[in-house]
């Protein structure tokens, strides 16, 4: 098998690694799509150096089938198409407890904590398996993870059909967010500094702005007749983002932070007071946000496979990480299927 | 009739002035006690110049009776115990429309945008008033307001009988707060830096934090088994208030911005994301929360009157408005009543 190793200092070296048997209640994948994304890339920038241990097998979105099956493990067998939840939870800490498994004061998310999908084969729990139906195809299923992202988000704004929404930001989550609230009868407006990204936004029908040319509180107030947005989405991980979202909320506007923001940027809490503002966390998904993903996908709900620019052997791994770097591309898929003869 | 007016830089002119005649839809009430907020601390501090006219006569806590009443009050006879909710609405805006009249685009508060209590009469709309039950005196109704803010805070906060809370900031708001919170069934600490407050807060039965002394983060983690706690207030207005409430929280936790923050102070938007936090901004208070503060203080379900310092002259209140500013005192009351003989 091959494995994509991330070895620190932007460098990724691919190699051949011997098979892996799963143990106990796992299972081993074969992996068919691996996706990049955003905090991949903070990790080949060094973000999290000391935190993850190099050299790494990133990759947290992916498909594949399953490959062989440890001890335990009733129900699945070779060739099942499936996705992964890549999250695991102590099961111990006070959010565990209340039930919220997904914000575990000890979460590890495979690809960081744990050896992800970069490489053609992985084993996993197989509590983390999650069933394709036939529907959706393995490249469209490595979206399935980035676009349970974008569910949660817009669960955890408790939005409702016919709302007037601002996403500020317009990567892949961003765009996802977008179709996702269009899909259920939002009114959406997606601002994105990249004529790249606004391009691919509006190929799909969404209404883009790009806040270099046009004021988007002036914009907001023009289209909302002075009232502001219900709903706003920071996605942008930037302190103009925050600014421009609380500024764009009408009375009682929600705003979900779904970017990480490294340091803590001023926040307008005299707004937050004055209007009666809800500012919402919004962190990875829940099972349930995971499973509609993949029905949201496998109906063709919404035009996903659009957000895939490109799909790259493995071997490209570093020539990937370095094109998205340059802002080029929206969602690139590794394809580490092992294709090349094992004795060659 | 008597009237304090605020005439700007710090100084405040008791000056006589012709009795008023209540016009249609008015009523004028004898004012009995006009509370000192820190709101008008604020406006002593010169915050405000420029927003309000001057010379103005502040007042937005207060009690009385009805002494005269304008063409269409029906209901309304002289002698009649009230108070007033001091807000006015425009009736006609977004927050308006929605049902939200206490965030009003351009809410006018007496006391501010239009003369306040801070006098021997005032008049004010038929529609502010607010009837007295027999069970609370004039001095106790004079924090029917403050109230209101405390109830609608928890409110907001979407309390549970049982629910840890943080209060951060130990003025009469936070104590009012915590005083509520408990009633509710809540179990509450205190956070305040004076030692006068500290005492006082603890004195009714309240736990209490010096943050000078204790780290109130550390002090939470011992206190919650390390998961941090469901609620915290915000109301003391600094950066670091908002620092130490962010990180005391637990995943999916509430922080209920109440004080006013003039600058933008950074905020952790990563533990937002990272905790699922929600910061929920609230303002004033609706009617309903009004209606609920006469009625907490007329059961006496809180101890609310040992939240008066004083009850001072109006003729003394520039050094009332002194003694608040050194930091002496909770609550100070001006007894407006007009005592004097009218032709001396």
């Amino acid at each position: 098998m091959r494995a994509a190793c991330f070895v620190g200092n932007r460098r990724f070296e691919v190699v051949d690694r011997s098979m892996t048997v799963p143990g106990s209640g796992q299972v081993d994948v074969d992996v068919a799509y691996a996706g990049i994304c955003g905090t991949d890339l903070h990790a080949f920038h060094g973000a999290w150096d000391g935190q993850i241990a190099l050299p790494a097998v990133l990759g947290h979105e992916m498909s594949g089938t399953v490959a062989a099956t440890g001890e335990g493990v009733p129900g699945w067998a070779e060739g099942d198409r499936v996705t992964v939840n890549p999250l695991d939870w102590c099961g111990a800490c006070a959010a565990c407890n209340a039930g919220h498994t997904h914000i575990c004061h000890d979460l590890r998310v495979m690809g960081y904590a744990f050896p992800g999908a970069m490489q053609s084969r992985v084993t996993v729990p197989a509590r983390s398996l999650v069933r394709l139906p036939d529907g959706i195809d393995l490249e469209l299923a490595a979206l399935v993870e980035p676009t349970a992202v974008a569910v949660h988000d817009i669960r955890r704004a408790g939005l409702l059909p016919g709302e007037r929404v601002l996403v500020v930001g317009g990567g892949p989550i961003g765009v996802l967010i977008a179709l996702v609230a269009r899909a259920q009868g939002a009114d959406v407006v997606l601002v994105e500094l990249s004529e790249e990204r606004r391009r691919l936004a509006a190929s799909l029908g969404l209404r883009v702005l790009d806040p270099a040319l046009e004021d988007v509180v002036t914009f907001v107030g023009d289209w909302t007749e002075s009232a502001g947005v219900p709903v706003a989405f920071e996605v942008s991980g930037s302190p103009g983002g925050v600014e421009t979202a609380v500024q764009a909320l009408a009375v009682r506007g929600r705003l979900i932070v779904v970017a990480i923001h490294g340091a803590r940027p001023p926040v307008d809490l005299y707004r937050v007071f004055q209007r009666e503002l809800t500012v919402i966390g919004a962190r990875v998904y829940d099972q349930p946000a995971f499973d509609e993903a993949v029905r949201l996908l496998s109906a063709g709900e919404i035009p996903a496979r659009s957000l895939i620019s490109s799909v790259v052997p493995l071997d490209d791994v570093a020539s990937a990480f370095e094109s998205l770097e340059q802002g080029h591309g929206m969602k690139i898929l590794l394809d580490c299927s092992d294709r090349r003869p094992r004795h060659a």
